[in-house]
């Protein structure tokens, strides 16, 4: 996580001190990821996250050097949480693998239930905004996906030397449907605002799959 | 579609006549489904459209009451458009049940490929961006996936009743699941700029619930 890469100072009050600036820039990137993963990106302006954090107006670009390069940032952090997320589901050898998947599709409800359904996952987000996004930030989110894919895909290959997938199984590609269908899901619940589309999903596909 | 509804004029050039005035209404629709399918709501100002078919700017309150009233047409007209093409492919009799899903599969893929990607489906768009929308948009949106989820259920009912599904099949939850699935291959094929994540998820669905 980039926290302490150079800063370009532009206008505004200089923070006071590194550590200040550090716990402000901090803040900005948590209030950002809460705003973007219920509003996207073209809809929150800079000043409804720098109001969550106590920023005066105009001190956002001691911190980041444009909006752009704030979301960048956000999605780099999204992407490295909910992989270790992920990883700390998947890799969990206290169960059979497809029962980590089932839990992971526990989890995500559960964790939007928390949220009364209004997050929902930033890549998702930013991927349905793409049409209005910079050009750049693509192949960041395709990326992403695809790291994503992985994780699922080794978990995915344990539970086929397990027996539980046919051993003609295309891991990558069940993956691939995976996530696929899954910010699908995702969209589904908080629009409707409830975990049903989550749970439909999830069982729809682990039951399809496993033999 | 209420295109003979009660204008509320506000402020601009009146339109010279009735006729005018209809197709002038009809020009902005048609472009804002255009640019809502692309960009979403939040992103797409009311400018850009006038200027999409050359109306002066302050125009628009001359054919709707608001930005919100517009995109509640426009919700309604893509999803009566929507259904009508669902119905056309979904009761081709000319088709075993299945092929006919197949085949929706298929025509959503050329259609997304004819317009290079960039136009996803303004239920899916609309429906990720509820975070910023007017609350009363939430029912709305959910209401037209409830619609066109009959009309995949009622060609999974003639499948069961085909025998190319399980005489078991829970046709209403198969169907939900299928555009809960759906809606997420949308948004991936949109930011990849390809039909395989349709084309993935449709083989999929279909493949697992075929008997």
């Amino acid at each position: 996580m980039p926290i302490d890469q150079p800063i370009r100072r532009r206008r505004g009050r200089p923070p006071k001190d590194a550590s200040d600036r550090d716990d402000t820039r901090e803040a900005l990137l948590r209030a950002g990821l809460e705003v973007l993963t219920e509003k996207g990106f073209s809809a929150t302006g800079i000043d409804e996250i720098l109001r969550r954090v106590s920023v005066p107006k105009g001190s956002f670009y001691h911190y980041f050097a444009s909006k752009e390069a704030f979301g960048i940032e956000l999605i780099d952090r999204y992407a490295a949480y909910f992989a270790h997320k992920l990883d700390c589901i998947l890799n969990d050898a206290s169960r059979p693998p497809l029962q980590r998947l089932r839990a992971f599709v526990a989890d995500a409800a559960d964790s939007m239930a928390r949220h009364n359904f209004r997050r929902g996952c930033l890549i998702g987000n930013l991927g349905q905004e793409m049409g209005s996004l910079p050009e750049h930030f693509r192949a960041r989110l395709a990326d992403v996906f695809a790291d994503w894919q992985v994780r699922v895909e080794r978990c995915l290959l344990a539970a086929r030397d397990a027996g539980a997938l046919s051993p003609t199984a295309d891991c990558p590609q069940l993956a691939a449907v995976f996530w696929i269908g899954w910010e699908g899901a995702v969209l589904r619940a908080r629009l409707e605002r409830r975990a049903e589309p989550l749970v439909a999903f999830g069982e729809f596909f682990l039951d399809a799959i496993e033999q």
